[in-house]
């Protein structure tokens, strides 16, 4: 506006200057005369209930239809679907289905479960999403660090080998409590909890628990009988050693590795050429049936490899009966059931949104936790235990082709015919392949990349992410979050009280006032002060010391004035509240001792752009009163008046 | 800037936009290239040492007396020490002195010691203050909430009444063990510890404290014999009904009573009549007096009354031999003393500062705490207990004319003599009038209107006031503190994470942009959608929902827009991130799904006056390239560049 100030002539100037003086009072009005902020709770209903409670009704008339409709999408996406999607999502199916039913044995075993009940579980859950679900490109079934941690919880509640009919009781139960909590968090519109788990603290976590999960399959490739019952990576290479010295399999530890290698070299394959992905994808089913071909037909099991041998055929029964809610472990259970819903729902949303976000649609959380609660309160019901999206097969799923849930569906036919028709094939599979199985899918849950991606941009995000991976690795898997959970938490509200101020100046050129760090070329408008705050609260824990902060660099500024002028001239401090979210009552309290201070120290205080809650508390307690109304919209117009209104009274 | 922009013919207007576009242009270079902003270690070597390393030398060219007058300000102020002052000083001593000697033996028996214990907290530490402390108006000596603090916890570990030398070790202990607390947090200016407990808890703590404190003096009063170690309400409440109905002494309560009275009503008068404020003050010392002849003359304990009987004379006996770090409890008792320093600081430090400030003066918190730390180590190696400012007493200090901490050595000489030689006429003091004495000081720490105001004007401060208030009244001290404590911090996550965007539009006749609900007169700058994230931070928390909030927002807008002009208009979000604090990896991952989700909606992604942190970040995560360079140095420059690039474009 300066620029222009120049042309005008001398009465005009004047005449703006009057109007530009009527402007900045108006303004000021308008600062000091806000309506009222809604209060706390009318936030929280606003955030509960954002719709006022009423549903889209976009469809058009039929309430009941459109109810339905946005419980079962299914009934949405199903009219419009054609047979080429059909041939896509059967392909696709068969695909996840092959990499799917070994996965599902080896997880089972890792949560120390019958081999069946890993097949079970890619039935009812996979059926119960494609129906309720909004992905179109997730897998569902059980994944390798859900089943590390009910294996590592529930054995501290029950022993697996002593009491595998009570073990299994336990983690059924659990899968029932899982999604009731899920069912809730989708309900209750409670979708920020999953939230809690921040990125890096999930990314060190994964990296932790593919160790664990690796380190646990040490047993299974080296044929060993005795095993520690903990995870951390002390216990468990002690364990190991110990045991390798007493007796081990050689047989067992070469079958195991050669397929590893074999389904490595798939993979690495598969990665280089696009096209040949399948074969990385229908590897590990090829290794089961090679291996079980090998020792069925030299007879190894006789020479010490340790085989799968009976796995019960047939389809899920029943397990209402099983579960459990009067023993002694049900709160104990609860609990591992609300750590597992949140790890699973973590898991899959992580999945499915980065899917969608690729194909450019929207997921909505909260349908999507009701879809996981009812597929494992269901699955509780059907002997399967918790399922959720999994990273390695819904990326098979998604380079396979599939369109909608419908593979899901596929996948889930396929696995009831295997159970049906094909189990009794499996007696003579090696249990050394089910552990290279899951070693091969650990490599996707360790991303070197992200890490070091965090490292590069937050430091203190890292700290969470080591924290989460050190934990998991060498306490336990509960710990690892714990310390995740914690520093994420820490870290926001030390960035939120980070006590300490910027020192503004205005940009060339602008009215525009930004801090002189950050924009060198911005000048300081001796001899005003004006300052910021860092952060965005100004409460209990930092007012004291921003306080101080202010006093001292007042001071200071003005005996440089001193020093530089020779006399001591009036000084100005103009405090920038438009980055301030909130303030409290110790916060309004040292701002008075701030501006007592300052004036007996001959400095005024101004206070520029205040949020409507930071300007409707300082109303309330009067300090606006306390300053002499010195409040204004803009740095700009506060330096102008201020100046003004001092050049008038010299 | 338009208003002006009429009067310039158009070549000149041509002219101009060309420059501003150029200027434009160089600013969002200018907000780009930032210098690196400094790193977490940086920050906080920045906050621990702030002068990196040097004295304040102003004085002069003695560093040792420079030292030695910065450790002991006594040496500054008494060279203009001057005998008016020390008339003042003499008169206030002498007023603090009668009111002390009565409450120091009350508190000491609050305490669970002997009443001398009282009297020797109430020379040691004021003598020290009087040479290391700053503030001219504290009153130092035992106070009733450390008093109720230590017998409530030091109890636990050790039974006053079967073990009482044991039971005095350990608070010599805690003392010594608080006194090195304070001293270590003044040391490595940790002084911020103590504004940890908010202004609202304190206010909320104090009051619930008061009650127990009260309730504590039922048995005093009522000269009970059996009562519960117990501090909360119900528990006392019950001891008292039980105890009352075996047997109490109406005379004891007479007393107690009757001079309760006296004192309340000279305080009554003395409020109201500012110049008889010393009748209020002495009211203590007189019903001492007047309580312990009536005794005496009626020999009233033949009949019932309870007196304090022997209290033994002489100064403080040494007691560096009594201090025990090697038992069973020196854990818990340094745990206790970490309490106890704390809240002895807030005591303290709300004190002297409330003073100050109203005397215009300057307090150091961390040299307070030096020398609170320094009162309470060699006050544990003298007999005496935890000392702090006294509330009540220092404001009696102040209303008596005190000028400087000289009012302190006076009191403590008073003392001294006190109990060289006026011991044995305290044996007739009856114990009812040490009660009355307590509970007549209590009304000043349960503030009412203090409560009122944060009510008023802060309703989470207030929750986190009621639960201290409630936690101390019904649990116990440490879980009341626990419960404020707690609250305060998640009041703070909750603000620094609150979800949820501000609508912003342009200020009439400025280049402002502010919250439409703050600022009804603000205008939509339409077909932009401009928004601000209501929080400081974007983070794991929030982001998701912030995120999906936006994309509703703009969507919403859209359509708008198409039933409003019946066509599809391109969209532009711009988003204000002037106030954003900070950002996370998860927040930075949130932003690119926004941006996608936009752009698969037609709608562009614009970004304006990011800060330090922030833009980093994202030049760092290569958020700004994948935007296309949208950003912006204000909201103004942004709506202009991009609605003119549209319009080129149609």
């Amino acid at each position: 506006m300066d620029t222009f100030a120049v042309e005008t002539t001398p009465t005009a100037q004047e005449m703006l200057d009057l109007e530009k003086n009527e402007g900045k009072a108006e303004r000021t009005k308008w600062v000091l005369s806000a309506p009222e902020p809604p209060s706390p709770w009318r936030e929280l209903m606003d955030y509960v209930l954002p719709e006022g409670g009423k549903f889209h009704a976009k469809t058009g008339f039929n309430p009941v239809l459109t109810l339905l409709q946005q419980t079962f999408p299914i009934l949405c996406w199903s009219r419009n679907y054609k047979a080429t999607k059909f041939k896509n999502d059967v392909l696709a199916g068969l695909t996840l289905a092959s990499l799917c039913i070994p996965q599902s044995i080896g997880y089972a075993t890792l949560a120390r479960l019958d081999p069946q009940y890993g097949l079970y579980t890619s039935i009812v859950p996979p059926l119960i999403y494609a129906v309720m679900g909004t992905s179109r490109e997730i897998a569902i079934g059980p994944v390798a660090v859900v089943s590390l941690l009910l294996a590592s919880m529930v054995t501290k509640l029950e022993d697996p080998v002593e009491n595998p009919v009570a073990y299994r009781n336990l983690v059924l139960t659990t899968t029932f409590f899982a999604g009731i909590f899920q069912a809730a968090f989708g309900l209750f519109r409670l979708g920020f909890l999953v939230d809690f788990l921040s990125h890096a603290a999930v990314v060190g976590f994964m990296a932790g628990a593919a160790i664990v999960i690796g380190l646990q399959q040490l047993k299974g490739l080296l044929g060993l009988t005795h095993f520690t019952k903990k995870t951390d990576i002390i216990s468990v290479l002690e364990a190991t050693w110990i045991a390798v010295h007493q007796s081990w399999n050689p047989q067992n530890c070469i079958l195991g590795c050669s397929f590893l290698c074999f389904i490595l070299i798939t993979r690495f394959v598969g990665k280089r050429n696009k096209k040949l992905f399948w074969l990385a994808a229908i590897a590990p089913l090829i290794s089961v049936v090679l291996s079980t071909l090998v020792v069925f037909l030299t007879r190894a099991d006789k020479h010490g490899v340790s085989i799968l041998k009976h796995i019960k055929g047939g389809l899920n029964p029943s397990s209402v009966q099983q579960l459990q809610f009067h023993g002694s472990h049900t709160g104990e259970v609860a609990k591992i059931g609300l750590l597992v819903a949140v790890i699973a729902l973590a898991e899959a949303i992580a999945v499915s949104r980065s899917f969608a976000s690729m194909k450019g649609y929207h997921i909505d959380g909260n349908k999507e936790m009701i879809a996981m609660g009812f597929m494992n309160i269901f699955g509780s019901f059907s002997s399967c235990y918790v399922a959720t999206g999994s990273f390695s097969r819904s990326a098979v799923n998604f380079s396979a082709g599939c369109e909608t849930a419908m593979s899901n569906i596929v996948m889930a036919l396929t696995v009831i015919i295997t159970l049906e028709l094909f189990t009794k094939l499996l007696y003579f599979t090696p249990t050394a392949i089910l552990a290279s199985i899951i070693l091969s899918a650990l490599p996707g849950l360790i991303d070197l990349n992200e890490a070091y991606k965090i490292w590069k941009i937050d430091k203190l995000d890292f700290l969470a992410c080591i924290g989460a991976f050190f934990g998991v690795l060498f306490v336990s898997v509960e710990i690892g979050l714990l310390a995740a959970v914690t520093i994420s938490f820490v870290k926001i509200i030390i960035t939120s009280i980070q006590p300490g101020t910027e020192v503004l100046g205005r940009i060339p050129e602008t009215d525009i006032f930004c801090d002189v760090h950050q924009y060198p070329m911005a000048i300081k408008p001796s001899p005003v002060l004006v300052l910021r705050v860092k952060s965005g609260l100004i409460c209990f824990a930092n007012a004291n010391f921003v306080k101080e902060k202010i006093i001292k660099q007042a001071t200071e500024e003005q005996e440089g004035n001193v020093e530089e002028n020779g006399k001591t001239s009036a000084q100005l401090v103009i405090l920038d509240m438009s980055n301030l979210v909130n303030i409290d009552i110790s916060g309004i309290a040292s701002l008075e001792e701030l501006h007592k201070n300052l004036v007996s120290n001959g400095i005024e205080l101004a206070i520029t752009n205040p949020r409507w809650q930071v300007i409707h508390k300082l109303r309330l307690s009067n300090f606006v009163g306390k300053i002499g109304g010195k409040v204004f919209l803009t740095v700009d117009e506060a330096v102008d008046t201020c100046l003004n209104a001092k050049s008038g009274t010299l």
